[in-house]
């Protein structure tokens, strides 16, 4: 029915084909419900996945991780096509071959990105096209079409931001000025919120507010509705008000990063001011220096994860008595738990993401919602839980998978691999300039040498009261040419699933700091893993010794190193003890008695004695 | 006097700036004489660097390899600029600087790559410039130069090709279909030679001769002078027919190396048909295809690397014996000594790079070249020796740091930890699909723990009687995108090196095989260590196992590992033992043990009692 009104729209306007993707105007992952125009059209509700309609075929294309879904969701005039599956055309590929030479492909030009586009032209190239980019087909067809959020945003005040917006905007033009950069179009909703140190609350798990920027040398013009905010440091003008705002504008080299600015808005640049291969996507000023936490920022940050550390560890002496005295209990349940239990922790703002809690072989499920109730859990096998806040002072993110009863020898040597992988990461010593490419064999290497795997990056970046997965620098089996540097953070996740039955995956943060010298052998003791771990979460470290791999006039270069943020205690039970060296069952040992001294102030007596168990050396 | 004659040749061409590279027409690392034409014009004899000359300036660009050697050598006309320093231009912002808008820029197109000639063109695109690429100004002031070589060349058996010049051909003719290429043109000296199965001496130590090839679905092209050869496979054309050939020639799409194909070339070929594009510079056919050694290509090189294992433990003895009852030894003297040995060996051509022979602080220099006598040893401290031979059946690199007495506990740490890194990296099992990059960190990962790195990467491809470094593969910090696939060859040679005090490297060739099984942790039992060693070395593996990492079913992906092709003893007295894991003296006694059984059939019976004691159990 809506494919078949959608076709009278296009035959109308003369269009073959019309492109319907995921998206809002900025790339976000996180939107406002008003931007679900793929959901609308095809039913399929899945984060990644993008509809072409012609006169007579109907296609969605998504990963993997969605074939299951996307089957099930779907709408019977659109037939799923499978990403990566062997045969299966490219949605581009399927544009050369279904559309005619000369003809029209349209779609809404606020969706895709001007990367996303120069790609489709690429490979249409042949085809002598005509693009209709500004028809917003979908928003003429629905018709109760959620509007644009308009929930009012906030100042994010400076014990919190660190730097006032005009030491930020100082920055900024230093780097503009550096690379000859006149005007800078900023179009992430995360890049702006950051620069202008305010929060918003138009959208799920990402506390930010419907904006762009454009920074000279000498302003800072901000597109937020006047309604939301005020913004002391910027002229602010309508949010709408930005491609007409473009058109009459004049500069020399205007900056914008085609991964997040939408077609719309690049192409309303006058060419001449084009200067977006200046930099390239992942040298982006903003994303740049807000990805290297400020000293405050760091601060600030640590205080989170102790805070969601405290809320973790009640969860999980909870979830222990509830087993115990008060079954049943459902993946939900421990879904509200959390969220009840983060509400009461300071500067809380709203999840950062929807919590994954998956027993059993859902946790072998990607993205894995239990919905309400979900599945009840048994006291046996494993429970997986992904789940994080946003705080004022903070965006966690942690995942820890729990032994509820008997487990197989094969589920205790999964389990141990992980963590072998995890604990040889958060270990790791790398030259300044290392990427985080470079570093990520070392989490896979326990899993590797036992021929497993898992189908995803080890670590991403994370924001600062926002996005929970920020660039430019992640930890993945893909190239990236971002180097970890140092006051960047990360996550540490490695996994493994085994479908049908299980799926562990332990994810803790950590920052990057200057390298803490430190004994590398098995003649190391635990008092020395414990001296390190003081060191260099008090900003201290040993200076004492001539290969101290932080000495500044080391010929060799300078040295990296990570701290972990994360505490919260890891499942003695479903470890396999024989299978760590002596240096990671020290370093098991250390990362738990840190845990316990500084979480069981904040604890009842019965929750501090739970975990007083739970972090026992081994 | 040099630099003052070209002057005035370029005064009368109008050329205001000319440029002198090292190189010769095929971008070999090795070269014929008659190329050295920036040797002749400046003094300099190193491998890399380039000289500008313009009206009034002259100047050398060399990397910091060469800045003593370079301020040693250089005439006094020409000016040093070190590359990489801070505040020193590039060569090509000295142009900028230095050119005048519409200026001339002169050089050899012969010697300057097609991608190079790029970025002289992107660097100063806004200085209109005319590019003289035909002037070969040194040639016509270099009286004496001497002649292009005419040595003969000669066929490579089919015992040790593997595969008829029709067999290869049909392989690149099938990669050219896939990529719709109708005409492939192959620039690079040891591409041409192996894949018309012919080897030749004009160059020292890089066993080719000079000649190109033009493929096309019917034809096969080669140009070399017919007095070298006669090519049975090929229609054979003079070798300087090339350009002309190429602007008569008709195709669709021409695919050309820009990283191997001169400008001279390149700019031969009719615009219409330059289809350069159609693959990266690393996915070039004949690189590939040559990368990955054919089962008797491996076959043939494991021998080789008996023997060249053979004549290093022959040295060594020869070595310690010399020190002992016979002093003074000098570098000089190691270097005749394993040039007669391996004479001896069965199918030697040359030697495939000029041995490194290096006492003490020599080592610690890159690029120590001892000269015919060289530094005497002294019953202390470390002797690096980097060697290797051209066979017919395969090119061999070893690297060997013997401890010759007393040695400090630091030097034995440093050699201790650079064994690891090499351990770690020949004991690697990887997913299908990794590249070198991703698995560089294994080798430096215990010097990064004591804040210590190498310069230059862990490892490189290596040639079959042809070029000791042959890509597209290697293993270094920098990203290379071509993945590490089944039958490649490469070297694994982490180091260290302490300026003034001395050098550590140690080099084994390994290959990349499917992986075996094996247990990873300390209970790991020497006879299990061997019985991989045994079952990879035969081509077999455990198959019993359900993790096998090779099993092709396994839904994680298809895993891959390292088989070492070097058997030469690791100095025993340089060890830390203490260092060590478990694991790490369990595959060093193996890999000790294989060695002595492998070798010791081929020593006399005082080198096969010498062996037994270096290949100890520790």
């Amino acid at each position: 029915m809506r494919i078949a009104e959608l076709r009278v729209l296009m035959k109308a306007r003369g269009i073959d084909a019309y492109i319907i993707p995921h998206g809002d105007a900025h790339a976000s992952e996180y939107m406002a419900e008003h931007w679900l125009a793929r959901e609308w059209i095809s039913g399929f509700t899945g984060s990644a996945g993008l509809v072409v309609v012609t006169a007579n075929k109907a296609g969605l294309w998504t990963d993997g991780r969605y074939f299951i879904q996307a089957a099930r969701e779907l709408n019977d005039q659109i037939e799923l096509y499978k990403s990566g599956e062997p045969d299966v055309l490219t949605y581009q590929a399927f544009l050369e071959k279904e559309l005619p030479t000369g003809g029209k492909l349209g779609f809404d030009g606020r969706t895709i990105t001007a990367a996303e586009f120069a790609k489709i032209k690429e490979a249409l190239e042949d085809k002598n096209l005509t693009f209709a980019y500004k028809e917003d087909l979908v928003g003429e067809l629905w018709k109760d079409r959620p509007s644009m959020p308009t929930a009012k945003a906030f100042e994010h005040p400076i014990q919190f931001a660190g730097k006032t917006v005009a030491e930020k905007l100082a920055d900024v033009r230093a780097k503009m000025k550096e690379k000859r950069i006149t005007a800078y179009l900023l179009t992430a909703l995360d890049s702006v919120a950051w620069l202008f140190n305010f929060r918003g609350n138009d959208i799920k798990f990402f506390p930010v507010s419907y904006a762009f920027a454009l920074i000279t040398h000498t302003e800072a013009h901000v597109f937020i509705d006047s309604e939301k905010i005020t913004l002391p440091d910027a002229i602010q003008h309508d949010y709408d008000a930005l491609p007409k705002f473009l058109q009459d504008f004049k500069t020399e080299k205007l900056f914008y990063n085609p991964n997040t600015t939408n077609v719309l808005l690049a192409e309303a640049i006058p060419k001449g001011m084009d200067a977006s291969k200046l930099l390239k996507p992942h040298e982006d000023i903003v994303p740049m220096l807000k990805a290297v936490k400020s000293p405050t920022e760091l601060a600030n940050i640590k205080n989170a994860y102790i805070k969601d550390g405290i809320v973790m560890v009640k969860m999980l002496y909870w979830l222990y008595a509830a087993m115990r005295d008060n079954p049943p209990v459902t993946e939900g349940d421990i879904v509200r738990t959390l969220k009840n239990l983060r509400k009461e922790q300071p500067f809380y703002v709203c999840d950062s993401f929807a919590t994954i809690s998956a027993y059993g072989e859902n946790a072998a499920l990607s993205h894995y919602n239990s919905g309400e109730t979900g599945t009840t859990l048994r006291a046996e096998g494993f429970f997986l839980i992904d789940t994080g806040g946003q705080y004022l002072d903070g965006t966690t993110d942690t995942t820890r998978t729990i032994c509820l009863g008997t487990i197989s020898e094969e589920m205790k040597r999964d389990f141990t691999l992980v963590l072998k992988g995890n604990i040889a990461l958060s270990r790791a010593i790398f030259l300044k300039g290392t990427t985080g490419s470079a570093l990520d064999i070392l989490a896979r290497k326990p899993l590797w040498e036992h021929g497993k795997n898992y189908r995803h990056g080890t670590g991403h970046g994370l924001g600062y009261c926002l996005g929970v997965h920020e660039g430019p620098h992640n930890i993945t089996q893909l190239y990236n040419p971002v180097p970890l540097a140092e006051g960047m953070i990360i996550s540490n996740e490695p996994a493994l699933y085994k479908e049908g039955h299980y799926g562990i995956r332990i994810e803790n943060i950590i920052a990057v700091a200057a390298a803490a010298a430190r004994p590398l052998f098995a003649d190391e003791m635990q008092s020395q893993v414990h001296a390190r771990l003081e060191a260099s979460s008090s900003g201290d470290s040993d200076s004492g010794n001539c290969d101290n791999p932080e000495n500044p006039k080391n010929p060799d270069g300078t040295f990296l190193s990570f701290e972990t943020l994360t505490y919260c205690p890891i499942d003695l039970n479903a470890i396999a003890p024989e299978l760590l060296t002596e240096i990671e069952r020290n370093h098991l040992n250390a990362y738990h008695q840190k845990t316990y001294e500084i979480l069981s102030p904040h604890l009842t007596p019965e929750e501090s004695e739970w975990l007083k168990e739970a972090t026992q050396p081994i």
